[in-house]
């Protein structure tokens, strides 16, 4: 995995600055051609969908029974890190690698995909791979979605010879997977604080984010008495303060964040009253009833303050996608399968996307978690312990095979899991 | 006054888009020779000194006498108004015209002073010429203070072969100026509003401001629980609605404000918490021990906020200039004028601040506000009535003849002041 991960940071457009690798440009293509090339390799059988996902597959003992899937993206942010994404793919490269090795039967063929564009760093939407595979795309998307840089992403698809107009067959249905396990760095330092080995991942949270517009009056900073004006960022002050209150008010939920993470102010110089501000509201929480209730609140408490300060309110809804639960059978079997290897794990909520929220849309999923040093990711300094991949791959080879094996989800999972011959 | 108003507009850096003449660009060097020749063709004696301050006297009896002045700025800042300024510039013209044209005796001599760059548009101070005047500007200050499109004061003074070096040439001490009135537009809508014809300014306040920098820990949006946030934008909200509750709260002074104009979010994207902000804090007050009181209470309280959030705190406090009171005698002189002409008027004080902010320092100093429609200013906007023009210059002038015939401000100011032969 050391080697995958080193080869891996290789396709990097900021080679010394960080590793960048966005959706359908150079580095990115060649990064895929290289993992096609590892997979194939290790013996998997490789395809490679509309969407450029990779679909890695160990044939099982009855192939036509729906196939149990592990991996994650290989796309970065701008100037990111190299286990983001990357972590999760060799991960279930190397536990693949390991159930091959130990000549261990499994019944469904086992797959590790290395998805597409999990980041929103270049067409500003996250996990396209994934989000086609659920259906959640369509051509007219391709088509509006644009990269910073200019061309569409239906234009760069084709460019790349990619079936953009077949986008529905890369589409999965619920019963097509029979379930997906994927393994992430955490990207927060509750492991590490905690010195705890694995995170086994409850649940994920999903973003509602607005676009604010608050409009007020500009005018001289000397010449407009305090009580005479409408000043749009004293308002956005106050509205910020509510948001974090109301979202650490929120009780619904056991994990809810409030983010105002860009803010522009017009026209932005010390001695003019602020006439407008635009912003954003990142809101993520783990349940959507408890997202959507806040998100009300939130609504109700902007309408009241920019009311009483007498400045305009505009609010755009731009995204509100459903947060996702792992499989309790997945959570118990991930655990057990921890315990087994006397490895210590706990229960995360995962605040941050991944590409299990759109694959939870057709297949039961499940997460394992392993720790980012200083909590740190999107940043060149992206950490993780090569003995804390080991254990993880570990943990995640013992699960995919009992999955692998298993009826239904339904049944008991307290065997034992420990893939013995290799450990 | 019409015909001088819209001659001056023409030297203007963006026709069609407000007004822009900045202190030593081609349009304001042309607008500086123009007013030069418009001056010495209604019979003034012109001197221009170091810093391009143009001085236009109308001789009296006793010329050896210390003179009085009038006058105001006629820079602007970038897309302005064709009134901030160049209307107290004229005015002051006008009312040397319609006392010369009398042909009232006078005493003391009589000037029209064009101050040079009151706009801090490009070289980021305000008022340098009068500041020049008043000794508050070295050579050094000259040196580096830089223009926003690049080359030093300095070297934009020679460039324009003014002699930068002999600063100390136009400097005046207390008792060269007998007094100075300065006519202004009111860039706010008291008057308008109350439908007063003439402001009478009681005192002037000054800005201190500040440029803040708050530290936080930049984090994922998604990935970092509200608990363990050190999120700079929430702590900078936080001390907004404390500067505005502070300001408002403050009962020392008769004017007060807090502004946060400018503001940078550092890295300003919607899924990551802010990890820094940059801001500027301009606080006016028309009192120097109220606006001390408030501002050391402002960095008590910051630095509370910051340490109760776990952020940095950087507070450079950039000037602190002294408010100025109008001088009393001058204050009754000009309500009297208002009086006998049956125009009404009321008392003022001015928020933005003028060059007699800096001329207050070397001599008495007393000024008139006309109204500003809907109180607009530093915009294309600005307008201000022919009318209310010609009721200002007529005060002005009676109030400037009044002024060179009298020995002392001491003296009573309750004669008839109209200049009979004009009305």
């Amino acid at each position: 995995m050391e080697r995958w991960i080193e080869e891996i940071d290789q396709y990097n457009a900021t080679p010394g600055n960080g590793t960048t690798r966005q959706y359908l440009t150079d580095v990115e293509w060649e990064a895929r051609m290289y993992l096609r090339g590892e997979m194939e390799r290790i013996g998997l059988v490789v395809e490679m969908d509309c969407m450029g996902n990779l679909i890695g597959t160990l044939p099982g003992t009855e192939p036509e029974l729906a196939p149990v899937w592990t991996g994650s993206h290989f796309d970065t942010v701008l100037h990111g890190g190299r286990f983001d994404g990357v972590a999760g793919v060799v991960a279930g490269m190397e536990a693949l690698k390991l159930i091959a090795d130990s000549g261990a039967a499994h019944r469904r063929n086992l797959a590790c995909v290395a998805y597409a564009a999990e980041e929103p760093a270049r067409f500003g939407i996250g996990c396209i791979g994934s989000r086609a595979m659920a259906g959640a795309l369509s051509v007219q998307d391709l088509k509006t979605t644009r990269a910073l840089d200019g061309p569409s992403l239906y234009d760069e698809l084709r460019a790349r010879e990619l079936a953009a107009d077949d986008i529905e067959s890369c589409r999965k249905k619920p019963g097509d997977v029979f379930c997906a396990v994927e393994l992430h760095i955490e990207q927060n330092s509750v492991l590490e604080t905690s010195g705890v080995r694995l995170g086994v991942v409850k649940a994920i949270c999903a973003a509602l984010n607005f676009t604010v517009t608050v409009t007020g009056t500009a005018a001289h900073a000397g010449g407009m008495p305090m009580e005479s004006r409408r000043d749009a960022f004293a308002a956005v002050s106050e509205m910020s303060l509510a948001l974090e209150r109301m979202t650490r008010e929120n009780r619904m939920s056991e994990y809810c964040t409030g983010t105002i993470g860009f803010l522009q102010i017009e026209p932005n110089a010390s001695n003019i009253i602020p006439g407008r501000v635009n912003f954003t509201v990142d809101i993520r929480d783990c349940d959507a009833a408890s997202k959507n209730q806040l998100c009300d609140k939130v609504r109700e408490e902007f309408a009241e303050i920019a009311a009483r300060r007498g400045v305009a309110l505009e609010m755009r809804l731009q995204n509100n996608d459903a947060p996702v639960s792992s499989h309790p059978a997945l959570r118990t079997l991930l655990a057990n399968c921890c315990e087994q290897r006397g490895i210590s794990h706990c229960e995360l909520i995962s605040g941050p996307f991944h590409d299990s929220l759109f694959v939870g849309r057709f297949a039961p999923i499940g997460m394992l978690f392993v720790p980012s040093r200083d909590g740190l990711s999107h940043c060149p300094q992206e950490w993780t312990d090569c003995a804390d991949m080991k254990v993880g791959a570990e943990v995640l080879a013992d699960a995919l095979l009992h999955a692998a094996n298993l009826e239904s989800l339904d049944q008991d999972g307290t065997d034992n899991h420990i893939l013995s011959p290799m450990v």
